[in-house]
């Protein structure tokens, strides 16, 4: 009585273990490529995606007349159980892995085999019964397989992405709002700039969040092309001519996702400018979101020899040295997301640089990548939501306070006075120490009744008529 | 008699030449940047957005009673002059600057200024009578006058490079019709794959191209937006409540390009999303055009001891040893533009993190290497297409002989006699040398006259209907 | 009776798990970073490190009389079995973490403290006997511990990488010789160029390798160079003045490592250029290995539509719809490998720039980014070799056939016709198809002796005396 | 009488300018590539360079007895005048061009030749009395040739910009000895730790910049190593067998630098991992000068609602709206050099990913990132020196004030009261606004006499002997 199973392929023969739902390439592309250490099950939204297409390619087949009924409804069930998470831990491949994604569709074609197979009442292994190839994969090349299946699992993650960032925008404008009322100095190359509020500031935050949104659904909107029908290079070779239709309805159906064919599947086969595009626009939502957490960091910076603007809500000790010292963490964590899907942006545009003639065979890096970025994307956002925005308070005196001691208020006064008098009295403002209010009022240039009027914080957050005297 | 007027600032007084047109802080800002050695004159396109900008503040203030009529019209006319581009040797400074494109924006300011204050009958210098931040700036920053101008000159040069790339993509489909009767041999991996035409892959490259057109217009349509009536941080301070509108307006009215204020001048102001957005896509740009040049190098490889299947057109002797030799020098260089865009992207990404709080110091090395990008790949696009895409000629026969001799051949077999059975006539065509056709035959697998209708090149370049045994 | 006992902190209590190492600290964090789903423990070597650090600054805090034997002893001892690997599972906090590590730090304080409290005789949880803070923490700070830390673990790692680069560099060099009397063409710009050996191709391969071990050994050398003594920033706040030898000195000694405290602590304490370095150079490794896995897919491209001048050995079936390809996936994975390392060096490049004033608080993201390319690039050498290097064979015949069919041949003519008088031929053999042989021949230009004799390919690999008529 | 000469090529006739002393090899080129609009002219080391090599070549082709003698003489003659800057117009190809330099060193070889020709007595274009390819280019290949040059123009490049390091190392090092007595507070993670001296930040970063000269320095070395006698791929086909060996030595003569021979030529001839190593250095150097900035920036933000720490000297007028400001504007112009350095890299990685077998044809956008990555970073430097570091002024009072009312002093309590303790009066500190100072003594836990001695911030900047009570 033994534990393996014999099964052969090409290259010759090799013991599969009796439980193991994948086979023989499974196991050739496990022992071959030891590269991460991650196997696919890490991302299980491609092995869902691998399933949908392979039950939409078997209604089609069996529809087109192509794949017996039997078999197909097998098949399905298999898929649907994939699907359900069931046999997760059977896609063992490295997420790095060469073969432009076939081991990955080799794997999905073998347990979905397997498993059918015992649905039928067979063994595993019994593939005169049904064929990874010749049945599961039937009218598919992995050329097609594999991006079609990446360009899903992309859009559900995307999905979830986007409502992450729309959860930190609403974080951000709660904050807008109940900070709307404190004033503050506003900063540009950080020197002391104008006045505005503390809620205009989160409040733009939060625009900039809900821009990254549209532009994240733009670039999904790409990702619903895709490419089944192609086979090997998009001439859809060994495909039946009404194949390429029924087999995206099917997917449509299957998944609720609205995909489409490729106009032409040949420019789709080779093509991965949809990655290249989609992982531009997460870098720049990663850039956006860096900036934020700088900028939180900095007017928490302090407590007392900081800007202190802000207070983000303790997380955790800061130090093991310096007692009672709390660290901005959060955004800290943050920031370090962000360069590292920048550094991922460089991986993708390489690997896409990188496609030869009728295929790009660096797929499987670009998809690691993407997925990479986007659930830690979305992870770092809820992170910021949860543990540190929604907890923020604002110093609003520190804030009043630094304001009213500025010299930037005498920008208020070019209108009035001119640009080359208002900057010589903010460079004796400079030279002395005194404010700008007392060093107009004393020389009488205004009235204190003008002065208030113009010097007034809350004037001067928005456009206004000016009264030239 | 001197040479030279005095002018002052905040700073204290220095002598400018009398003939300059530009002012005291645009000398000190050519004296502050010896960077790049390259001045704003470089880059045209964003002195005449300078230019319109400023003559749209202009109009708009006079409409507003804030500016006299007089000094508006000398503005205007000099604004004019400007764009026309007499005046272009007057912007000296540096394209990379500090203090966030100040030293452009006050460079402009001085140049109309001095040049208004001719029209106007004064001499140059004589800012009692027309001020170059009174007047020419007036209700205006330099955070809102740089982008809004960048803004501007991008959207120009955007356009030059979606012509430039129309004009390459139909250089393609040319090619793409001349060689659609030309059966050759796909590759996937590098490895020969199945038959194809030679005109459905340089189709797929101008496909490829089209959609980079389409990609460009949409990222092209995000930056119509400008924060003119931000002032200094976008509360607006010092402007009037209708200037945002009308100064927009006038700016539409003088560029006749739809341009439209932001929602939130807040945001829009400390944000530079647009601009790593529109850098990513053409990037992705870049990136494809970089490999369909790989791409057109490998395919005109040898001349014998490589693929050959094309001939790119020689344009220069192609070695200084080697008699005889030609190069794929324009491919070539267009794949040295692509790295350089690539590389580029990156520091735009790096640029606009660098944002802090109400503003991103930053822009001009976005602005900078924006420019560069867009023209460089303009010229490549150009280039390309003339000096190598319009002039390739195809090796016909050595196509056809390529794929007779394939044992690719014989995945058009797998659905007659399935993928094991055709696996083994690979083997063995590998291993003898022989063909595919004549082992089939050999075996008796199929009829002549079956094998002739299967694996007929012209009938593997599509789907097919497949009439199984 | 509880399953949990309760430990408190600056910010409040917390129950914990009894049968947790890990205290209420590393709770915090591992709730606080959910980023990357990877902990700690997947790099096992920082944790050893860590271990390393702690207990030589028990041993050196013991010697200066700062802490008591018990205590000391029974630190140690828990550190060794950290070392041993019995911890490693307590290790849980996030790869990605903020707080520059602290997290990373409390965890091991925390692990080492309550097993040297079992060794004490205690239970965990009883910090009144040993404190993870003020005794296995004590003259210690994050900001020292955790870089100092991180060089360790690298060192290791890079000898281990060094060790996979040799084993691949005398794979390259066994083949080098191996074939070293097959006569090729070179190919320049990917046009026939002039003859060589393939022995010379594989063993250029080799002696890039090995420079490339040389830099990465220099880049190791840079790396020994610790911060222990500095504490918060550098300054050496509450450390004895003798710390900082001693705790350097019992650091060597444990891990044999030559490790050298930094002749500027403050510096030391905020710089992370060391790892810019040698990211700098593992960068540099990942471009040269995948210019050769590039060469390998070139060279092997066909089997009868490429170059074909080697054999990659079959490591698995290479296409799920083209039965008996197979596919280069070992060099297609490598390159994968190089595109993620080259991003890698863009997320430290970024982290490193993002370091404020007295420290870097982005350590955790470049220390998994090394810790990352440095595994990946190891495990992508060895795989290279054993999978990839070693089974290729060459296509002798085919090699030297296109050597002698070549129109390069002509470049030998040059000092005996002169460069214009050999384009010439050149130029007629590419027109008629002809021989270069035969057209001097025919035109009387040299005899047959004369011609036999400097047309031998063996005559063109290497310098010569040339004998000019 | 025409303006014109007839010239001829293997592609056919074209007139070249009378005046011109370049041929049609350099018209084809600058035909050809319009890309950047910069001509090679613009890097005068690469024109000079060049002229060394093709001195040297001259002078060894004819102690080898291959170039007679008048024509070598007339050849170095020429070579001197374009070393001595009087013929740098007439290199006119854009730096970015195909074909891996060729057209730079024909370039070269037609600018020298017709230079020589004139000194030998004739007329521009006698090509039949010297010749640019048999007797200029006479044992040499671009491939050996622009790569040796670019080297040679490297060190000089690099030479310079570690003088402007040095120099900007003594002005940080300047001033850390003049700030040597300012107490401030150190900050990690922007939030206040523990004291430290201004001198000590100061000096940290001119250590800093110290290291960085010294990794410059050594990947300078690595530039040395040359490839003349290479010719096409490294075989050294058609150069006499003492030829490597002989103009190398005319080559370290003419140029005084300790260039040495690669061993191995064919390596060399398509290795440029030399230039990734030295771009990867180039953006440490950039990184860390950025972080410097950037705390430059930090530290001399306000004046009133930033830290206020430092003064930078105002170099110009800060804000076109807001009068009296003063922007740190040489900071900021450095930081935007960095980010293009770290872009540069990016560039010359994936072009030297791109080299193909025998050679990397991508060299010259390589050559071009360099000298434009070397010279900006030069000129940061002294910028930064000279006009913003030299003058920076300390504002210690409020330096000193800051630490005093710190809560970070707690930490110095660490070693006498315990983390815990510690922790709790900062709490208080916190949320009362007391001092550390007081609270302490409020509860009785040190006396006067000894929290003055632990808490004085002069007996915190550097490690202690601690009495435990």
């Amino acid at each position: 009585m033994s534990d393996y199973r014999k099964e052969h392929d090409s290259l010759g023969e090799l013991p599969v273990p009796d439980d193991a739902y994948f086979g023989i390439q499974t196991l050739r592309a496990r022992e071959n490529f030891h590269i991460t250490g991650i196997t696919m099950s890490h991302y299980p939204r491609l092995i869902e995606a691998l399933a949908y297409v392979k039950q939409a390619a078997a209604e089609a087949n069996s529809s087109l007349g192509l794949l017996d009924e039997t078999k197909s409804r097998a098949i399905c069930r298999a898929c649907e159980e994939v699907v359900s998470g069931k046999l997760h831990d059977q896609f063992v491949v490295d997420v790095i892995q060469g073969g432009a994604g076939t081991s990955a569709n080799m794997n999905a074609n073998e347990v979905i085999c397997n498993r059918a197979l015992e649905i039928m009442g067979y063994e595993k292994g019994q593939y005169e019964f049904l064929h990874p190839l010749n049945d599961v994969n039937m009218s598919q090349s992995t050329n097609d397989v594999y991006p079609s299946a990446l360009n899903i699992a992309i859009i559900l993650d995307l999905r979830a992405l986007m409502e992450a960032m729309l959860y930190l925008q609403k974080s951000f404008m709660r904050k807008g709002k109940e900070f709307s009322e404190i004033i503050k100095m506003g900063r540009t190359q950080l020197q002391d700039a104008v006045p505005m509020t503390l809620g205009q500031e989160f409040n733009a935050w939060a625009v900039m969040i809900g821009e990254d949104v549209q532009r994240v659904d733009e670039a999904e909107d790409l990702v619903y092309e895709i490419n089944m029908g192609a086979t090997a290079i998009g001439t859809g070779l060994n495909s039946h001519p009404d194949y390429t239709r029924t087999v995206t309805e099917k997917l449509v159906q299957l998944t609720t996702l609205n995909l489409k064919s490729s106009p032409d599947l040949v420019e789709a086969t080779q093509d991965t400018g949809v990655y290249v595009q989609l992982s531009g626009v997460l870098k720049r939502v990663a850039v956006k979101l860096s900036k934020i957490c700088n900028d939180l960091r900095l007017l928490s910076s302090g407590p007392r020899c900081g800007l202190n603007e802000i207070n983000l809500p303790p997380m955790q000790p800061g130090s093991s040295i310096m007692p009672g010292k709390v660290n901005p963490v959060i955004p800290e964590v943050v920031n370090q997301v962000a360069f590292a899907i920048v550094g991922s942006d460089v991986t993708v545009s390489m690997a896409s640089e990188a496609g030869q003639l009728e295929l790009n065979v660096m797929e499987p890096v670009i998809g690691f990548s993407l997925f990479q970025s986007i659930n830690m994307l979305r992870r770092a956002c809820i992170t910021l939501a949860d543990k540190c925005v929604s907890g923020i308070t604002a110093n609003a005196e520190r804030c009043r306070d630094m304001v009213e001691h500025s010299i930037g208020l005498v920008t208020a006064l070019n209108p009035y006075i001119g640009y080359e008098a208002s900057a010589d009295i903010a460079k004796e403002a400079m030279r002395t120490g005194g404010s700008v209010y007392q060093i107009v009022l004393d020389r009488g240039i205004l009235s204190e009744e003008e002065l208030e009027d113009i010097l007034k914080p809350e004037n001067m957050v928005k456009p206004r008529y000016v009264h030239r005297r």
